[in-house]
């Protein structure tokens, strides 16, 4: 009743197609000196003069003939009228053949007299040391380091021939307004041609983003035809699915063919392969992390055809804290959280949702779930591909559990220590279970036990006879968000948006309903769960619901209203054998620290009176 | 007698210096989304709304409210009259709560009837779902991934603050010319502040070169109190020696204090670390290696002071390749090939000349032998700073032995494979000595034996019963080289340019001697040696020498004079081992293609006749 993809092509035949269906021959661009670094020679790049061209002084001292130092020691000095004063560079005269260092000579005058003789081209740079002239210095197909600047300005080079991939461009979208602009409700900011820009370029392409086009056919074929007549490869962002306004498809088997719509990828399916005028037209699918797996796994290879060296992405081995289960036929990518706890790598997967970008801010690595794999098991060693170098995944610290809008300004501190905080959402019950597989560097909680104490009875209970401590990062309130005062006892009366089961801030709730007798199935909203202090405050303002639970950040952050219910004690639970790693140890200094400090007092809603103390378990 | 450097300092206590005597407090500099990627956040970002501001349709089709579909079954259709159509990213509509895929949905006009139940917040992205409002995006001192521009955008951020490091570089020498225009005999062209920016720059500073500054105290005085008011960093290119036209530690002692003059780092010794108003002077010392080291070992680092990350360089085992003696006292930096052999890593250093650029150009490694070592003994394993990816370094391919310029060609075909040929001009001997301490992928060689034959009698008799095979490269002529087409047998009355003891070239020129009966004392710069073809001929073209002895393309590239003597066999003696590697196989595909035999016709001087002809061992 509605169009659908025929069939999906499996990404490796996409690849296939790709390599039998386009020539991809790249276009030359010349380029000076200053702007080569990073850029891709086109051709051998050759020394148009030797280096040095003539002899030079390799030291301060004289020139010297060295047939007439002959014969010269301690006790039988020579003079030689025929030496010439030199610093080092400048050029030893024809006829002379060695230089003597300044210390080893006395001069008198212009008369000089050695206590040594010197050997034959002795401290002389001979002429082509570093380089002859018309000798190679760069191969083609080779990425220009900053340093080489150097060498290639010493040997005359001034413009270089270098790999220019042309890509254009086009967002498609009736919907779009371009960034800096406010989205009004249903519009959205056009991200997708600046993110595949910047990362086609850092890969050596030359992007050409075309203004925005709205959702008409007409538009769109148009612009496609003048992007495909000044690119060697042309993106067009949206409108690739089977949607009523999805004209993508149609535009490229108009003024080309379509050779696949739909490929067995996840993000990305509806991504399409074309070709216009023989060039490769692809079709970019406009949810975010789509068109982000498009540019990854489909046009940065591509660019490898052009003759762009595309680095591949390092792989290790990490075992994954979460079970994915997916179609068997696809292939999936996996945003992740990568670092080193204890001996071992750990991979956290982030939300798999293909609108959160966030999940690419944060991750570090990615999985790819092959297509003939169901999925993967918690516990299992997975393939993961590292985003960032060896170092920076090892100074990744890994913190699982209950959220608080804090954790991102310890965040930013650790940044500034050089160290990447990776923060997984999972609960404080989340926590302990990464806590109890040791997946985590630190698990951050608020557990009420029925004795109104905190954390240290779930610790005793879930990790028995385990080496642990907990750390005080503050005494925090939790009350009731809303837009115009709710108070706790009017919760039955309101709809409610409520946190995940296992998160500290549920049973807090629950324990509070139940100390007043509320009954939660009275509460409306009481299934309905979010995952951060933020998202409830977020519900609340957009209207869906009346009423929520969160801390005081959160609601004062979205400027609402806040009743107190409860104070908490938030603190982070920590295996003793990490306190020496130098991650974890940075953590509990920067949370014993004053900035920090001065930060909960001025986000509001946390005692600081226990903030860094230790609580060793009995 | 002279001016001398007082006392060196350590390089540890350089950077300690660093420390302690300036606050290192960066510039903040506000950039534009599209500019950012690459850059230092100086600051958190945050969103400035959420994303979706509201819910939005995950899906196309149709938005309902979940209680109108309870009880929907196959054999039991229901009919929602106040259901609405949506397509993926369109507005939910307030009372709405789920949305149902167009698939399940049999529309007729606008009446919609489903056979199945709708949960609630089915297919809706919430409001939120990406980001909150207020949320932090990125930490300070983050440096921006380019696939983070496409977030920022969508989350309302087109400017962000960004460290700004200011380094002013004053390019110092009487002898310089710009580049781009050519040397004149003692002059050099400017090319290290060229280096230094591209390499300052690629680590997040903002570089401005300065106009170039003769050798005059004044001048230079009032370059440096320019640079020092508008930069954070001034770097003054040589001068910094103790020569008598060496003015940079006078200038920095009389605008401020010069801290450090003389560091015990190799190359790059006479250093200078002042302080001008506050701010760190750096004087830059004028050999090429020389200022590439100061710009990597003490710049970089005094960067990431300012908040810039400075990526360390990742280190792995090596075994080295030769020995390396030093000075016990001295930091000394050499910059090497690395390359997997078979099972292990293996470094071979690199001409440690500090005016040899093209040392740094060749290097994919670099060592770092301790002060308090006195250097490495070859065979060692040693600690190796990798320059490129792990992967990158993997595709090197190791060449050790017998110099040709066809090498350079092949590592041009190479290239364009994706492999990095690393060549050490080790001559013919050299060759088999790597290749019997299995060093090497493949030695080329070039070795007559008393019998007339090629390579084979040299290989049974240093590597006695190994599994070698041999690969033609070409057949190649070597003969005199000269301005006026001297004669072998005008040798005697000539002044010659000779190659080193174990090069096949040598070995060559005695067999050939000896054949005429000439007694090598008998010419006039036997002794004088040089290591490669084009060497000899540019020495023959500076008029060092008035003869030598090369190949035919050599004396081609200079325009030089070549009269025949005898027709070789220029062969590569690989491990049979390795013939499955892919490395190693796609050397071997490249001598054996046709494209290279057309390069061997057009350089002139190689018989192709045995290109690609394998030859095995008896």
């Amino acid at each position: 009743m509605v169009k659908r993809y025929l069939r999906v092509t499996s990404l490796d035949t996409v690849h296939d197609i790709l390599h039998k269906e386009f020539a991809c021959t790249p276009s030359v661009e010349q380029v000076q000196l200053e702007d080569a670094a990073g850029r891709i020679t086109a051709a051998p790049v050759f020394a148009r003069y030797s280096v040095p061209e003539i002899h030079l002084a390799a030291m301060d001292g004289i020139a010297v003939n060295s047939e007439d130092t002959a014969g010269a020691g301690e006790q039988r000095p020579v003079t030689l009228p025929h030496a010439v004063r030199v610093n080092t560079g400048n050029i030893v005269p024809p006829a002379y053949d060695a230089v003597i260092m300044i210390e080893d000579v006395w001069i008198d005058g212009d008369r000089f007299t050695i206590r040594k003789s010197a050997a034959p081209w002795q401290h002389v740079r001979p002429a082509g040391e570093d380089i002859a002239e018309s000798e190679m210095v760069l191969p083609s197909r080779h990425r220009i380091r900053p340093h080489e600047l150097g060498a290639l300005a010493a040997y005359g080079i001034t413009e270089i021939d270098v790999l220019a991939v042309q890509v254009g461009l086009i967002p498609t979208g009736s919907e779009l307004v371009a960034h800096g602009q406010l989205p009004a409700p249903g519009q959205v900011v056009e991200s997708n041609t600046v993110m595949a820009a910047a990362m086609l370029s850092e890969l050596g392409a030359t992007c050409t983003r075309y203004p925005m086009v709205k959702d008409d056919p007409a538009l769109i074929r148009d612009t496609v035809q003048r992007a495909v007549a000044a690119n060697d490869i042309v993106i067009i962002s949206a409108g690739s699915s089977a949607g009523t306004r999805d004209f993508t498809a149609d535009v490229i088997a108009e003024l080309g063919e379509v050779l696949v719509h739909g490929i067995s990828i996840k993000p990305g399916k509806p991504a399409i392969i074309g070709r216009v005028a023989g060039k490769p037209v692809i079709g970019m699918p406009g949810y975010p992390l789509s068109a982000l797996t498009v540019v990854r796994e489909i046009a940065a290879p591509l660019l490898s055809r052009y003759g762009l060296p595309i680095p591949e992405p390092e792989t290790i081995e990490a075992q994954i804290t979460s079970t994915i289960h997916k179609e068997i036929g696809t292939d999936e990518f996996v945003l992740c959280a990568l670092g080193r706890v204890g001996d071992r790598w750990v991979v956290s997967p982030q939300s798999r949702g293909a609108g959160v970008q966030m999940s690419a801010v944060r991750a570090n690595a990615y999985l790819n779930v092959p297509a003939n794999m169901e999925g993967y098991e918690a516990g299992e060693c997975v393939p993961v591909r590292r985003m960032v170098g060896q170092r920076e995944a090892e100074q990744a610290l890994l913190i699982t559990g209950s959220h608080d809008p804090v954790i991102d300004y310890l965040s930013d501190i650790m940044s500034r220590k050089g160290i990447d905080l990776h923060s997984t959402h999972a609960g404080s019950m989340g926590g302990i279970l990464a806590l109890k597989k040791d997946e985590c560097h630190a698990a951050p909680m608020h557990l009420l036990a029925p004795d109104g104490s905190y954390n240290t009875e779930y610790l005793k209970k879930f990790l028995p006879g385990e080496d642990l401590i907990l750390l005080c990062v503050a005494g925090r309130q939790q009350g009731v968000v809303s837009r115009d005062g709710i108070t706790f006892g009017e919760l039955p009366t309101h709809t409610f948006i409520n946190r995940q089961k296992g998160s500290g801030t549920r049973m807090l709730l629950d324990f509070e309903l139940k100390k007043v007798g509320i009954d939660p199935p009275c509460i409306h909203g009481y299934e309905r769960e979010v995952t951060t202090h933020l998202a409830v405050a977020l519900a609340v303002k957009s209207g869906e619901a009346e009423a929520g639970m969160c801390v005081y950040s959160a609601a004062r952050a979205l400027g609402l209203s806040f009743v107190a219910v409860a104070q908490e004690r938030y603190e982070l639970a920590i295996r003793k054998k990490y306190l020496k790693d130098t991650r974890v140890a940075a953590l509990c200094d920067t949370i014993a620290s004053p900035d920090f400090k001065e930060i909960l007092g001025r986000l509001g809603g946390y005692d600081t009176k226990e903030t860094g103390v230790w609580h060793v378990l009995p």
